[in-house]
């Protein structure tokens, strides 16, 4: 007998709940439940999320309004809502459906520091729910088990920022390690337009950003940088200061993450890769062969991580770039693999890792 | 117990035979085996495909070269190779692999007339096999079940071109209803690069493209041109006129064909959606619900065609445009989706439907 | 003794306007004046136009709001607002500035026909003003000199819609030598997104554009399609039927049209290269050496118009490709020269011709 | 009475030497002389540099070949050529056209210190020019007059390497006015293909770069950084280290670098921005109001430098963004700005300030 878990999305019309569909689609132990929208409620599916439209029992479909009504009685209902959304509906969630997996891909209850919240959200902290980056190492682990078992039965899971990912994946190994100094990391990523959004604004137009480049949240003020700052610390680091800069690229996904420490005096080029070995045994983040380096390109679709690492002697720095999806292994595919975990399902279950590319 | 299918590639460090690749990787049914390649044989599968970085143990190969003795001993021999290669190969695996199913995604075997090969290729035709569009409609059918009988069991498979299927799928319901005239059909094609391979050129260049538009094969010198005539002849057409004009626009991936014919006297808007209608029953083609119009990225990475017509009543033309992956319904997708057929298994087996979209 | 023309601008916070304030600055004879716009009055016109961020005296500017207190005073007023909005403002200036020229690069004063106007656009026409396009052949013209002379002295004109100009300089030059029969005129442009205007729309969203190719106005519904019908008429052409599709590719700036026509018997293609020679006299409209295709990078930042035709013997159809860089030759450009005309200042001056590629 | 400089260029047939084409064709004093190739010459120069089409005089030419004869007899000779190339010429011209003012675009004669080149290029040095980056700051300057006075009445000109500019003109001024520390820079840029010339190779083809994000001269080993330290050193640093990595992004033009170094203890924001009015003065470089960040694409085709910076206290460091179009400010534009200075004409004339935007 066969099982299947029924996944509610709120915020269907967005481009994360949008990718979330395309998951639960092609998942072999997921159905897709009620897809709910705010102001988008009562149009057509198929007219916001146009790559579902060969599936027309779902395409045809109307969003229904986000209401605990119409999110009741499913397996899993993933938010994806605006930040500060999510808290209400969640509540709700709690006495109509206490025993369901509740996943946010926004950012309300990832953070621990209800004061790191106020500082960069400038409102009241909604919580701290598990936090769904399985690859997390945590301090003294040499593989991410630690992690991985507070995802396993939980009800609750917030889902990292894509920014987040690519930078913590990318440079973890190094701090687990102890074989950089975390007090002047800096972070430069290149990244797409699908990670602003779907509301439209004017500095978001096509036509603004075909061959442009735009970079953005300059000098620290980016909502990412705490989070950053939290899984360093969980996996040891103290006292992280840490330089983030995203720039907008005129695509539409992908992320490529430049990231760079000092290293400690007398590590070498081999110390430091054989500290990102510890990728070896997951399935979603690869450090690439010596010579190859990550294009975002080779992620696309994919709930996959690229990463590959530079020693500079001359600059006393490592390089680290890593590349991902900020729809998937940033978003829908980081929420699907952490649901696949609270569930007991395969952590690779439904999940693609071959990059749609070129 | 389940019997895999092993599946060879000749070809395998373009962009044809990466896409093979990733949808065998995918097939439930399928297994990946030789991977040869010829100026790129001994050189690294990963360094070539990046996308398929999270498979190591193919990425790690070395592409072994292009010979009978490699491609030996699989049950499908998928040829990804330059026009006039594969008859020379195919002739090879008829003595060496007798039973294999051999499918050429180049353009050798697709014409039946060897005047209109001679005509557009310059050299001597290589023979014809089995054209590996399920969904073409034979004169007379009100649904496509001839092609998929004569895929059935075939061992040797022709798969259409990118652009012809495009044109054919969007036209051919009309065709198919004797609604339309084809004496003089036109059809202009938004089209990506990844189309025009992977050997460099200056023209292909992304410094050129990247904010250019850029028409090609102009005045019906396209080689694709023969194969859309063939193609509405199966339907039942005769003596069709067609200019046909492809643009390159900067992106890697997707067609998008604006594909228009003069409408018979009396037929009405409602007569041409009842006639396209045909495709209610395909998986992979589908007409849009009224007032949606395809976009290419909605069929980025699945094997999904969408379709959507409109009659301009004082133009006197039904004007119809279609979408889809060059690469995958336009290519690998296609070859899969017919080699499924002609080993039994499902048609859709291993097909994702779903656009990486946005 | 140096008088110096100045030139105010309605609607310079959009793209049109931001374009005119760029070719203005560059020009020996034109000084920029009021800057106006609408709900972006007040503010800071370099946030809006950054591209003029080298010109402090200019970007440091607020935007005046869109009145004739405010336009008073010019020699020369441009009109860049939405449809419906420049006549009100063009009647207070009649009444205000009496002798000012008055140049609207909308479609208000476009169309002769007022019946042509209320079934494109659903509204009251506003009347009729000088055709801005002086390279408009007229009925029994080798030479564009009868639109010239019109321009020569008028006080208002309509600046042509961009997709317009691209058809109509691609297939004039058969319709005025008699070459082509129009009864069955088809037209398919890639457009890039900079066209669709800076007020932020969903679709137009960069996420939305990349990678994808987007048709719209399918169906002879686009409001060019009398404009264009229109000029053939200029032109000596009369029952022109056309079949007109835009294709949105991810692009900011660029139209490339491909316009077929069917030849009329025993036309040859020499007598067709010899049809379009009539462009060998004009300094924006250039008919490439055989074998050269326009391209629109080749176009962009200039007021240049890139031909190439091929004669298809087999469709029975002339192919005509043509290149423009919408907001300039599409709108800006052809607003300036035609003020020069106006003016009776050289019709090149201030108009760069070479385009800004790769 | 006007005397017009003729230009010849060497290497007309890539992307710097059509660019200094095209400025040479805009420019008030200067005339196109001879156009020479390696490899293309003999074929059309409209084929090679379709955006010279609207100057048919020019297009219409054939490129000759790359010799001392072809040079001979002009006032300038801009070498656009491979590195390694330009010595040989350079010499030739020493002795058929002793007056002759050289101008490199290439590497070649950038470095003052002969190990430095041969570090990174490998190969014998072959002198060092006057550096063409007239806004570079000497120890001890509060104004660009030193390196301008250096330019006024060389006759060889070295030009700076694109990344090189865009890195150079960002941080200067805090080094300058002595409020960060050299020991710890680090530079990240997204930069556009046509950078990497017009050499066609697999990597650098539209297929691969539409959708992607792809680093390169990862850790230390790009060309450009012994360059950069050598400006600061002219600054006034020493012992600079530098980490530096470049990220190609899919756009033809365009560098938006990111530039960070720590700030000096006490320094504030009010004291950077006091250093960047350094810039006050020049007509290239400007310093964005607060609230407003360089974007590349209002740089494209024009000599402007935009910069911003943000001080960042958590992180102790200062982030300087700066954006330029890499073929104009960052080749071919200053490349013509430091001729009109060594020629004695003002410094701005012939160039372009305003950005081909959006």
């Amino acid at each position: 007998m066969r099982v299947t878990v029924s996944v509610a999305i709120a915020g269907a019309s967005g481009y994360a709940g949008g990718e979330i569909a395309r998951l639960v689609l092609a998942h072999p132990e997921l159905e897709l439940g009620a897809l709910t929208a705010h102001s988008n409620a009562g149009e057509s599916v198929g007219a916001h999320q146009p790559h579902l439209a060969a599936h027309p029992a779902v395409a045809g479909r109307r969003f229904a309004p986000t209401t605990a009504e119409e999110l009741a009685g499913h397996d899993v209902v993933v938010l994806a809502l605006p930040h500060g959304a999510s808290g209400a509906v969640a509540a709700e969630l709690e006495r109509s459906s206490p025993g369901c997996l509740v996943v946010d891909v926004g950012a309300d209850h990832r953070l621990v520091d209800p004061q790191a919240w106020r500082d960069y959200y400038g409102s009241e902290h909604a919580g701290t729910w598990t936090y769904g980056m399985p690859e997390l190492l945590h301090a003294g682990e040499t593989t991410a088990a630690r992690q991985r078992a507070e995802l396993a039965g939980t009800r609750r899971i917030a889902v990292p920022g894509c920014n987040v990912t690519a930078v913590t994946l990318a440079l973890q190994p190094g701090i687990a390690a102890g074989l950089i100094e975390v007090d002047d990391v800096v972070a430069v990523l290149a990244v797409g337009y699908s990670g602003a959004g779907k509301a439209p604004k004017t500095h978001l137009l096509a036509a603004e950003a075909h061959g442009s480049l735009v970079p953005y949240g300059v000098g620290g003020t980016h909502r990412h940088v705490p989070e950053i700052l939290q899984n360093f610390g969980v996996t040891g680091a103290s006292g992280t200061r840490l330089s983030f800069t995203p720039v907008l690229v005129p695509t539409s996904r992908g992320i490529l993450a430049t990231v760079t420490a000092r290293v400690k005096e007398g590590v070498t080029e081999a110390d430091l890769r054989a500290a990102w070995d510890v990728y070896e045994r997951e399935s979603f983040v690869h450090v690439l062969p010596a010579g190859q380096w990550p294009t975002s390109a080779a992620t696309v679709g994919a709930n996959t991580v690229l990463v590959q690492l530079a020693h500079d002697v001359r600059a006393g720095r490592v390089v680290v770039t890593s590349a991902l999806d900020n729809l998937v292994k940033g978003t829908a595919g980081a929420a699907v693999q952490s649901l696949n975990l609270a569930l007991g399902l395969p952590e690779t279950a439904g999940l693609p890792i071959t990059g749609v590319a070129p």
